[in-house]
């Protein structure tokens, strides 16, 4: 029965997406599935600005011990409010890149290269299906330093992702994590920070960047500071005359559980209360301001809108459109 | 600028979307645009079907006399509640696929040939996308008959565009649309469609099979009347298993806005009040049953849940996957 079913979909997907690969040297070994999922990249304007949301994949953990300050009943209440699963959390990745003039910044970099049965590390493939060369983005601007959005600067084989890119960095979260004595001030479970990060931006040296909180990092792009979920974790607003976007980052890790209890903590919080406080100001702001907004942690194609809900906030994803 | 900005995307979308089309004759004549959308369709299992939703592109028109029964301002807010613009609405067309063994099933057919700037049209080139090909389905399964749900039954040379299917159409729709008595009955800005379903299922002679409410049209497949939106208007259980989910048709139009309040009605409505009492009815099931759902105007990818809110209704987005 499968064998017929997914047979039906396979002269098709030869025309999909294996031809978008076809001249990527290494992605051009990935197998057709039977029956593909679309691409996962997603573009808009912003002024003068293309923004493409490039997807990496998810990554699924148990619920329980998500959240640390709340009973995991409750959390799966408003898991199940959301018609999201109450067993385990998938956790997706997504990639806002910003284009203008020969400018390509991409914000954050991915979990990067993964074993082959991972259901992340598709942000590679899924850039060249937007048309995104690795080798013109110009500059990777970083929220902080978790694996997550890191581990992606390096390839295969250890050299630059990006090989020509900037990186720009909050000298807070640089400071922090590139500091060995700080070691003993972090969370346990974040201590392996200090080593990937000397691995992750070894290959960069010289061409990394530290901005000071709320810098113009480039122009149009300013940095807000958001201290909390890491010591430098920060949130950046993208704007060109009236029209503007603000990349979230880790504000909230899914927004249907962080932000309808915007006071809830999560596991991967260095400092939970400020955390929640930050969380709490910028999503007012966002909200009150009607700001569209990337994270990376969103439900793709990661972008709409943030209401009042309740003692707390709602994502509202913004409307598909086939026009760019 | 422009030209600049624009060029960053040209080396990767002469990758991407022009490759997929590329084998298909008519499709390989359009150009590509600079900075392309992803293809629209996304895929999801229910049990053993395969569901690929496959986006047509939108229509938009004024806000303003789109609901008959509430102030514009009433609207408009509603509206703005839910980040859509309030001068106008952009209507989505989305047709839903459903697969198994050797069963292709198209729910509704499309806008068919549209001018070459229209925003709507786009469903062969995005079923090319989706390796789904149109002499391989099997089966068009009608919702009802106004022109964005019948028009595509036909290719640019009048011909068949699904070749080899049959169609499935609700015995209530079929009567009263193909009886010329009808006419004087019907509102007068549908009383085109009498001669549209002539023109339209003409080439399907003998192809035509008029199926009874409550039927099960295809092996798992189960209509369901809903009339009101038109005299026959009727949507779909497709299940398998303790797996399920429903194809809505125009239950709703953009389901921000009439899910939010059921009890409005539409421009496009046959008969408003018996179109407001079923979409209520049948919203408070699926709302009770957490069944997932798809539309015809739904945002792409026109797939979620609905949730009680207020006295009427949410749609929640289902969860965006990356695996099938």
């Amino acid at each position: 029965m499968t064998s017929r079913r997914t047979a039906l979909f396979t002269a098709g997907a030869a025309i999909a997406a294996p031809a978008m690969l076809r001249s990527r040297g290494a992605l051009a070994q990935a197998a057709a599935p039977a029956a593909p999922q679309a691409p996962g990249f997603y573009r808009f304007r912003v002024g003068g600005f293309i923004v493409t949301t490039v997807h990496d994949g998810f990554f699924a953990r148990p619920l329980e011990g998500f959240v640390r300050n709340a009973p995991l009943a409750e959390v799966q209440a408003v898991a199940r409010d959301a018609f999201l699963p109450t067993d385990r959390t998938l956790i997706p990745f997504t990639i806002t890149f910003v284009a203008r003039g020969d400018t390509v910044a991409a914000f954050d970099a991915g979990n990067g290269v993964t074993p082959a049965n991972a259901t992340n590390g598709r942000m590679i493939a899924n850039m060249a299906a937007a048309g995104i060369d690795p080798a013109r983005v110009t500059h990777v601007v970083h929220s902080h330093f978790h694996g997550d959005h890191i581990n992606g600067l390096l390839d295969a084989g250890g050299a630059r992702a990006f090989p020509n890119a900037e990186v720009l960095v909050p000298s807070t979260e640089w400071a922090w994590w590139t500091t060995e004595g700080n070691q003993t001030r972090s969370p346990e479970g974040q201590r392996g920070t200090f080593a990937n990060v000397a691995r992750r931006f070894a290959p960069y040296q010289g061409r990394v960047r530290p901005f000071e909180p709320g810098a113009e990092v480039l122009p149009g792009i300013t940095s807000m500071a958001a201290y909390g979920h890491t010591p430098g974790h920060t949130v950046f607003r993208i704007a060109d005359g009236d029209a503007q976007m603000m990349f979230l980052a880790d504000l909230t890790n899914r927004p249907e559980i962080m932000m309808a209890r915007p006071d809830w903590q999560i596991v991967f919080d260095f400092d939970g209360d400020a955390a929640a406080t930050v969380r709490r100001r910028v999503l007012d702001m966002v909200a009150t301001d009607r700001i569209r907004v990337t994270g990376y942690h969103y439900p793709f194609p990661a972008n709409g809108y943030v209401a009042r809900a309740g003692q707390g906030f709602r994502f509202v994803p913004a409307d598909w459109s086939s026009t760019v």
